[in-house]
């Protein structure tokens, strides 16, 4: 049986995400376009690579030719100083989607994030798609793309699945990251629902696995169909050996955004 | 341990979903009457056959007589002339109603559909009793038939539940299916819950099997206790090879109801 | 100036909210084309009667053939034997909207009612377009139309408002009617107003004055643009005197559909 | 690794409840501290006994000083005269309340009620933390105290859970309880999560088991992350064999609070 | 015309509002029964007078006797010692709806407060029957009689409207009182759409004049007919003279119930 | 008495509603700060001049410098090419942010717009704050900015009022404006009222006079205060002469956005 695309586009493919969806996709697409500002290692036959930065406007949208869906990663991975999250984070975005726009990409599964709606309590009992409460510049940024990827598909028909990644990474390293885990296979459930959903327009979701503690209430995205496999629970013993149990006093216990709510600003 | 029903009147048995029940229904009841506009083959011992047209007042009446409860399966089996939807689902079912509360049924369980409801977005979230918002004139037949049972509920004390059937198929035929399937286990189950919930009163709900898709949030019918046990997942290999991927351009790929907004009028 | 419309055909010309639009509408249409059971008294040069019964299909559609809007008051006034119902309102409109998708009408403004959604309660809270409850076989053909025009928006294109008509009469009759009043003036408003509002798609709004209660919350309708400009607060001192008062103990004095909810069924 | 608390408070220790968390609670704390008006038996070297009335003040104060967290099941377990709802429910949960602020307890789970919700309709869809609509005195006393840690949260950051327990008992008594059983292992369970839950705040949720039919929506709590993993199935061929079918006609039947919705003023 | 009760029971007679509330109750009753713990002033022919303490059980429950309705105004008129609260607002209140339940009074109208939701932001939006977040024990005192009312009518047939009442004074006195401002004329009003509301059942609202800020939404209590006439902004000049501006960084000026927030525990 | 603030900074200053705000702000601030790209016209005594390009992050940041609060109108005016909405509105308003929080800005008012939420249903009945649903760059720039002002309210402590300006204009030009027309004067009165309510927090809320037809709900901004008292009803004869009907069939007439749905992409 063919598989659902040709050639997928991942821009960030170096990095932390990147790296395991060049392995999680492998069953989606052909070919597999690996674009990251640094060369990817251990290049495979059905990968090819391309080195730019995302605020490269004619590199970027040149990347997304020929590809007919991309999974971005790209731009700055965590609060980082306004040009840098403007250049790679805005600017990035937009020549993403101008590219999509341009060369008839059909979808775009955007790595949002937990820090677009980092302000919101962490028993609020919020939606996946909750309105925006950005904890940081780079939440702000993610918000921006939220809304771009909103009017391409309002305007110009480009489905896209934004995913507010909560904390992917290879085990929760910290208390906070029980609740807010996202193992890596099931970051790649969540990409591989998101590019086979039967229909996405415009969908806003979270990314968590099966923790016990789940803040969000998922039932706005049953559309999409990803179901977690993994949870944090086997973790739970070794974090609390390892670490302090959080200060209820500290304000960045009660919100969603973590520590990020204690942030000052990045230029600073 | 004695059933909790005497005798269940199934109209439309003879149907697809109608033969499923006589076998589905046999720990509910002593008896199962069986109504339908045609014989029902292989007759058993416990079963009784009552033949005619739902828009026969005086016959349908009568059907209802010495019932505790009625599984209500009959009527238009799917976009049909105007003629055909007025008699058998419209009147046929006022026909039922008015039985039910001649004859002091208890409960009736009604076959909805999703094209009550087939014009929401797959996208939108809806939940299982959202507003109508019908696809055909049988989605219309179907909204009407929940607002006698609303009636009959408010002003006569005859619970029902709405069930709207999404597609109860042997095995998931197309790609929508893949998220709309409702294995005919899972049917029993939801009817069987339906009988012996504690309380309906009135109660909407939606039919689907556990599918990894799930584009309607259940919660608000959680006290039915509809547990589906099955799931599309199994054929899904099945149904990508035998068909075409969905078009994103064809707007039934966003609606609920799927196909079914692009039928033209029945009557052209 | 042009009017906005060339002919409206008003149906149920000669009843109680027909006489008043014959005046009310002269404003918006070049021609009035009056349908009626009966005769309507004093015709006037810009009116043309057509008598004819809405189970009547083929008069029906015709009588659509030409109207660029439709003002449907027509079918049962109040709660009747199901026959009745079945005919003039649930076959009647259908015939309606057959003729409206046939003849290219753009608009059709129904007369629904409060007794689509009677069983809701008085401090409930509910909104202008809550969903169906009726209380009567009345009530449940106007959720069936309400649902008629739902599916000819979304799939004809065809636009519809429908005015649940809480008591429209010269002057409250009940204490009841103190806040249910609807004045002819402002029924005409509102008929108005949903004539020329600038997008209504599919819409359902509910009809009353600007009276001192207001037990439904009107702001998802403000897209209408009805602004009621008329009170029983004049009255109340005439009505209280006339009238005893309210029994709570009555259930009927805690649903919006007032006695209709203890009306028997009307064909026993 | 070290244990959450070094000592929780349990109120009520020698009841029904109590007894269940002196064996449930052993992970949590170094030390138990077991109070109620009677003794408790088989006291263990980890726990210490007090034995006092609630609506002593000072004896209630002095309790909690020292412990670091309040399991508060203290006060009428039912339906009781006004004079005991007030002095061991409302009286003795305030001078629980103060204990905790004038001795620094850093959370207090407070074993809440259905009851304070009992008049909400087991159809209603309604959410875990929904508006207070109390069945009894009872019910009444378990809002005050309800409304009393919203106080102590919001003012003086004091942490509480407010669980509306549904029927806790050994095994399912009666048909109702199908549906509101909460196992003693679950309840152990409900109480753990709301020990060690990242961020309570004031949190209000209800307690029940995995039981088929959920007539609550739960979302509104993953935070704490509560899993059930009994349900009340095994017990159904019991429960029915041993009761009678609910009366559907009994107005306790529609409601979540069961037969106490049928219960005269307990003064009477 | 005759007037809608015969005899109306004002407890806190003596007080602020009660002696407003003498003035203003005239035109509905035949008799006004003034309960206060001191004398009233200035008795009127139609004015009856009854000094006891609201604590006292016997004295509350004979003074409802003979009352058809009741304006429950008495208890702490502010924040105080919890055994003030305890003894005549809620132990009080509790001897009141045990009166209109002995001698079947019909209508208890009771003087809640902002402060049962003072927690509430001012720009969060809430309605005016928003869950409880009371601010100091007068407010949990508040919410208890809430619950109380909602049980009285659901078991009872007792209808209550809970009046939130903001700030009522004979004008603004700072600037909070610019948007919580509720003229004694308003109150009148309040309190007389209230006992004359088509239907109460259990309603909560809130009282606040018509002024320009307003931060709750009043939609969900269009039932009872409450049109204030007043507003405060004829005294924004005199009151912005005399007082200083709101300090932004105040935690009070973000809450709906003001300073009360910032109040400490009124027994330290 | 002394006036709200000593120093506003405006920008956009020598715009439409830049020259409105220099007439309407007198009464609110000692001194007015002019800032814009070009010179605005008959400086007065109280006000000074800066002229600067918002992309000037120095020039920028040094014009908030002493100022109390802003009101930030510059930015592009309309759709315009990516790197107009880039520099100016989106790279500008985070130099306005900056430079409040390095300066100690209490408060910001920005002119957002319709624009935000263009693509949402003129009959959706959505409320002031809704989601994002942007219908241009120029749109989804103004989400940035909402995001932006979220965020430097929950980590910096400065007030926004984000206000979806829809049509603010001196009179109506076409038919869609007769909804959502914002008369300056009413522009006055709702920036007035942002700058004085009593708590902002971080708000969104919509810009129209008091027109008829209201597709926008407002209660969730009654905090701010704001009251309408122009409406485009006075202007209906003139545009409907001077224009055409909507088309209904064009999709721009179903969105709040109008004919911005229609614009392609401007950098095209």
């Amino acid at each position: 049986m063919s598989k659902p695309y040709k050639r997928i586009l991942i821009t960030g493919a170096a990095g932390r995400l990147g790296t395991e969806m060049r392995r999680g996709l492998v069953p989606l697409a052909d070919r597999l376009v690996l674009a990251d500002r640094v060369a990817c290692k251990n290049l495979q036959p059905h990968e090819e690579e391309l080195i730019f930065d995302l605020s490269d406007e004619a590199a970027t949208i040149a990347a997304t030719e020929g590809c007919d869906a991309i999974v971005h990663l790209g731009g700055s991975p965590q609060e980082s100083p306004w040009d840098d999250i403007l250049n790679s984070s805005i600017r990035g975005s937009y020549h993403i989607y101008e590219g999509a726009r341009k060369h008839g990409v059909k979808r775009v599964i955007y790595s949002s994030s937990v820090h677009a709606i980092g302000y919101h309590g962490i028993n609020d009992g919020i939606d996946c798609d909750a309105k925006p409460r950005p904890d940081s510049l780079y939440g702000v940024s993610k918000c921006f793309v939220e809304g771009l990827a909103s009017l391409y598909w309002d305007k110009f028909g480009i489905e896209s699945a934004c995913l507010r990644i909560f904390s992917s990474f290879p085990e929760p390293a910290d208390r906070r990251m029980l609740w807010s885990w996202l193992s890596f296979d099931d970051c790649i459930r969540l990409v591989t629902a998101s590019l086979t959903a039967p229909h996405l327009g415009f969908t806003i979701t979270a990314g968590m696995s099966d923790n016990k503690v789940k803040p969000v209430n998922m039932s706005n995205s049953g559309h999409i169909g990803y179901q977690p496999q993994d949870s944090s629970e086997q973790f739970r013993a070794k974090v609390e050996a390892a670490t302090d149990p959080v200060d209820p006093k500290d304000p960045s216990s009660h919100r969603i955004g973590g520590w990020f709510v204690n942030l000052g600003h990045p230029d600073d």
